[in-house]
């Protein structure tokens, strides 16, 4: 069975799916099929979150780290077209994304979420949106807390440059919490340069999407982005 | 392509997964060749809605129609942890359940998503509460209304023992909108009688989940639900 | 008691508060002053919306009509920071907003919510976005239907101009269904001209916000827009 | 001008009216009163949160201060349905109640609206349902935690009673963020025993409902609640 601490290590590089037309159909297999190859051809750490109805089709396809988008509740509970955790863990994930900006949790679910998460060994990658936030979340000890400024999701600066000190801010708050929870950081996030600024300012990795989902050439763009990484 | 008359006969049993224990990890697909061969052995018209992380997986390994159990939004556009309408489409989904008790839409969101499943020739299973809530989205005119008494949702006692004058009220008020519009009922059915019974009262079918999913033996219930009826 | 017949009279114009600056502390009541002496100065029928925690203050205040901006359960339960059908009813309104663009419910509650107003002989305005919709809520038989597209509300074109014909399809869309409901329109009206129009295509009145709301003058924006029609 | 310091001062009884059949119409002044009497008679700090729609009103008539039940955003932006952050100001109110277990907000606006009451001197309650989630918001520094564990809200036996460890615990997972934050406790607390057992278990107060307003005598309950404590 796979753990944890089996094939996720730092730095990593989260590519989130979200649900493009890009990944629609049999085009999501296809590019997690890239994700994977490129993880494995260049020994750099990369972790896939699909659409949720592609979720365990994936997760029986490729060899790298799946993730959740999304979960709604931890029981199994009759609760139609909604995400249990136990599912998701079912299915093979390694973990789940919890309070994207685009599908926000209330705190007393983020908190039970995570705690199951714990139980399960499942990794959880909590979205906030800036340092107040973050500094919330760093007493629930999650995996990792991916700080996106929500003015900078899906544009074309990253927010390594365009704010490298909301990042520095971020890392600090949680750290002075609690030194087991890891910080990645997303927003505009493209190149190899974005990627290492954000190792710079103390974060374990990136998370991203329009910028390898949405390119021309995906694997180029990811091979680019981890260019002078390795961690495998 | 399969189109919609394609395989979609009534009258139709249609099995909702839920997100019950039974159909976590591998149980989700052998449940779902279960209902498959049934279907085929049986020459009776089935449709199953897994839960959303299984939809691809489950629509790419069955012959009988599958469904949504929710969309969220009609275009691509990025949204983490939600379901697109193109997406299910893309995945060999024959349609959709909308408004089920336990994932309510507001209405112009459920009337925009009926609009989008017409045009992408995906059907559509609307779940109502009660006479007026089907005589509201009569006029929306999607392929099926689903009429489920809340309170009697995952009980002992089937919707057309316990009160047989709701469905009859919800089928006449239906019809008295739109003739194309046909009428499915649920909640607490369970047996070859309470399916005759709905068929009596002027439904094209039922839609039924812990009937199935949790028996104890879910072939056995299918197929005794089942017998008496032809649809292929 | 007051009761509907007592005070509703067509045309009418309804004045949505929302929660504009413009409204907050003493200024609500004074808007709501203001409206209240053009209502019987010049003869019009006019109701007002206040933002919710003016609503108890100034039902008792003025001899209009007031709406509740929306409400959230029929009963009386424990339910902190919500709106209960009956407690607007103890405050002395003479009805709600139901659906507002801004503040969406799903089908089920407003088929509830319609059917507790009615019993309770409370007013419902319930908002839609298009014919679609309109069409959906009519079977529910509200009071009204206020039809605003909302990729015009709050814009300086009425709907009036900018598509009389989706406002001549919602009204016969109703009335085909109900003759009993009346229809509304709103979103850029501000002038008696876009007022006139629409009881031409065929409405009982109007529901605007900004266009008094935010008018240097409110005074004179609602004597200007009222100019020409005699209700009382 | 009133501020924070001039008039709440420890320990302090929150009284939320929730949206009880007791405090419908002009039943809502009148305990409003009870209250104010209560807390000037008896030397006693009572706060006390009306429904939504009695707000402005109450806010005017009474001495003690005056909580709004929730709020869902700071600007006064265009949100037909909605209390904004400014308008409770412009009210009068004293601050507000923030995530009750029946009506939870999202992290990100949880933090967002805490740090905009700061700005606007509002004393902010915010609720949480056990240990983790008050660690959670202790990092937001308002100015009350109010933990309530769900399944002793409006039941018999208080949450001191039932289970004092998770108060204690609260109070030290709490303090050893932040010593400024304050934590209350509720559920079930009817008696003065309750209200000294949890101040000797580190809380500033109660945050109490059913205890008061559904009782018989509400003046009696609350006169008898606050004997033995003097903090005026």
């Amino acid at each position: 069975m796979r753990t944890e601490s089996d094939f996720v290590k730092d730095p990593i590089v989260i590519v989130n799916f979200k649900t493009y037309a890009e990944v629609e159909g049999e085009k999501c297999l296809a590019l997690a099929r890239i994700c994977d190859k490129v993880a494995s051809e260049n020994g750099v750490s990369i972790g896939i979150a699909p659409p949720l109805i592609e979720l365990s089709k994936i997760a029986s396809e490729v060899e790298i780290p799946v993730f959740s988008q999304h979960i709604d509740i931890r029981k199994s509970d009759p609760r139609t077209g909604h995400v249990t955790l136990r599912s998701i863990k079912a299915a093979g994930c390694a973990g789940t994304l919890l309070n994207h900006s685009e599908r926000r949790l209330i705190l007393a679910d983020l908190e039970d979420l995570i705690s199951g998460a714990k139980e399960n060994r499942l990794i959880t990658i909590v979205c906030t949106n800036n340092t107040g936030t973050s500094r919330a979340v760093a007493p629930l000890e999650p995996d990792y807390i991916a700080m996106e400024p929500p003015e900078l999701i899906g544009g074309d600066i990253s927010v390594t440059t365009a704010n490298p000190g909301i990042v520095r801010d971020a890392v600090k708050a949680v750290k002075d919490i609690s030194k087991d929870v890891k910080v990645l950081t997303g927003a505009g996030v493209k190149t190899s340069a974005d990627l290492k600024k954000a190792l710079e300012l103390g974060c374990a990795g990136v998370l991203l999407a329009s910028g390898v989902v949405k390119a021309k050439d995906p694997k180029a763009a990811l091979i680019s982005l981890c260019s002078g990484i390795t961690t495998l």
